[in-house]
């Protein structure tokens, strides 16, 4: 699962408010919508001119600030050995028990909780989906802990991943106790939306399981073997859907019908989508005095990302070059090359295109949601965030 | 976690019924309570006389009717590949995604559900209780393929685990998809009882994880730093809890209040804890012919159950000896000698008695939630079902 802004060398940059975005005309004009400085400029949240109080920063710092009790709470409850696990990754411990100052990730999924269920039924709505939204990020860090066993990731926000520190099995065991303590938050919350903010979520963990077997199953298979549409739905499911399901759960603590709730979740996807897209152009031509990953990391490692997977399968004569660099063992100075070879292929282009194109499925999504731009501002504002990187 | 019976060559077996149990006087007779044939006879299912309808293997049969549609249809709805390895970890079908005839294991636990709601609520409460029944299933089936990963375990129920056949990681995931269903299924199920059902089971799985944890650090520790307090408290938490959870879930149900919902959790973990003892007393003192496994396996293994911790820190001469030969490697024919010696210190005798005091005590739960031994039977047959073993 991938953790959104986690690099600190990875700074937010303009990518372009998509041209097909549609706006209803509401009451307000969509020239109050938020929109992210121009350029990259030196980047950070300070990028967003955050009128409207439609910052994401400031919304990310808020919500954190709302769901953290929640978190800690939750987390308090378990047993004093998963208690401890789970403080170690979410920053709040280092390894041997002492406090840390906490990294925990910006916690993007909560705030969709939270800015979600604001957008649709104002503060009321926002205080009551709190619980809801710390939820969220258990679920979220349930699915790291098991992934970076699975994918022997030995570092998770700039510390060692808690098996590498804990063991597997431990790491295994605090995972589950998340998502049971996830699924407990919300059963034992008494708010009428709580059961199908369960139901939703409960059917999300599916999703992202499938997420990450067809994500460890890709990767296995031959490169001429893998198609841009399994890619695409394996994208959706790992980092797609729990965007998603975030903004419809806030959706439901608004009391939302179910065409906001599943617009809403339309949008969520579509910008989890677009940010994916835009994680694996940086993957390939990110900077690595930005991106701290030497570069062309991902080829060397034969990732089968999106823009590669689009080069692969271009029909172009690039496309058998790739093919055949793919198949090679590792050589050593071979990314330029290769680099050159799937941006000749159209690997790059056909990202940036599509990452366009999911934004401004996800404004569409979002403006059927809430028609009100006004309204929208905070959840665009994330939107923008997650997708809004160096490259 | 402990699967109950399903070695074909073990049977039950008379534990004899705790003399200490007290039944209060109701409008029947203690004698109309079912009660097993004297003697291990020829064991099965058929060594129980089963008047009252009480016959466990008649309840386990029409359980499994009753939960097996639920089973598959929520097996049914995961993705392709998840659902393959869950029905072949169901005993649904071969590796290669033939059909099979099936051998999921006893389903003690959603028997245990309908089994608790009929004593509280007849048949209309068993009818609702039927799809958290499943759900309790799902949640066993859930950790056992976790434990089977953590554990190395490479069988169970007579085929090789799932791990084996799929690989480590879809193992996993399958397994936090199972969660994920187990807790869906509660959550989308209207019944008012659900709610309650689905945070007591969330808050059992967090148990669980605990128990297999303290599992696998007890048996990492040094023999004499393993206190027999540690270890009743792991098997209550890995073998109990889920017992206990699942006459509760039962009990809500049937509209039981909060007494004697309780009172029907401690019923399934004292119960359980009968289970865990006289399983253990097999695992050192069972025949090879009906255990399917070498005399003196665990010891051999230097495994701490329950009679070897009471035989280590018994403060007889035979424990210091028990000590000594646990802190030695495996010698070829020990087994004999250690046998004697934990039987010599008390191991055997205390594991005995403690099971005949648990349950005990698991009647007086029953008692306290069941007044009416003609409606208590059910239950107290599966209790001695899953403690009624061969040595």
């Amino acid at each position: 699962m991938v953790e959104f802004m986690t690099e600190t060398t990875r700074r937010p940059t303009g990518v372009p408010r998509p041209a097909g975005a549609k706006w209803p005309t509401g009451p307000g004009s969509a020239e109050t919508l938020p929109r992210p400085a121009a350029g990259g400029g030196t980047g950070g949240p300070a990028a967003f001119d955050g009128h409207d109080g439609h910052d994401a920063a400031v919304i990310l710092e808020r919500s954190r600030a709302s769901v953290d009790p929640e978190l800690r709470a939750a987390v308090a409850s378990l047993p004093a050995a998963m208690r401890r696990i789970a403080r170690y990754h979410f920053g709040w411990e280092h390894a041997d028990g002492s406090p840390a100052a906490g990294n925990g990730g910006k916690a993007i999924r909560p705030a969709l909780v939270l800015t979600a269920a604001t957008a649709l039924g104002g503060p009321p709505a926002r205080a009551v989906a709190a619980r809801a939204a710390a939820a969220v990020e258990l679920v979220h860090n349930f699915t790291l802990l098991h992934d970076d066993v699975m994918d022997r990731d030995a570092t998770r926000r700039h510390r060692p991943t808690a098996w590498t520190v804990f063991g597997e099995n431990d790491a295994i065991l605090a995972g589950d106790a998340l998502q049971a303590l996830a699924l407990g938050l919300l059963a034992e919350n008494p708010h009428p939306a709580s059961p199908a903010a369960a139901a939703r979520l409960a059917a999300c963990v599916v999703e992202l399981c499938e997420g990450q077997r067809a994500d460890t199953a890709l990767e296995r298979r031959a490169p001429g073997e893998v198609t841009l549409a399994e890619v695409l739905a394996m994208a959706e499911a790992k980092t797609g859907a729990l965007l998603g399901c975030a903004c419809a759960v806030g959706a439901l603590y608004a009391g939302a019908g179910e065409e906001e709730v599943g617009a809403l979740d339309a949008f969520g996807r579509q910008a989890g989508l677009a940010f994916q897209l835009i994680d694996d152009v940086i993957g390939i031509w990110g900077d690595p005095a930005r991106t701290g990953k030497p570069a062309g990391a991902d080829l060397a490692a034969r990732k089968k990302s999106l823009p590669v997977v689009a080069a692969l399968t271009s029909g172009t004569p690039a496309a058998a070059e790739l093919a055949e660099l793919y198949a090679r063992s590792h050589q050593q100075g071979e990314e330029e090359r290769m680099t050159l070879v799937v941006e000749r292929a159209g690997g790059r282009d056909w990202a940036q295109a599509q990452a366009a194109d999911r934004m401004a499925r996800a404004v569409d999504d979002l403006a059927r949601a809430v028609p009100d731009p006004a309204n929208a501002g905070g959840l665009l504002a994330l939107a923008e965030f997650v997708t809004r990187r160096t490259s």
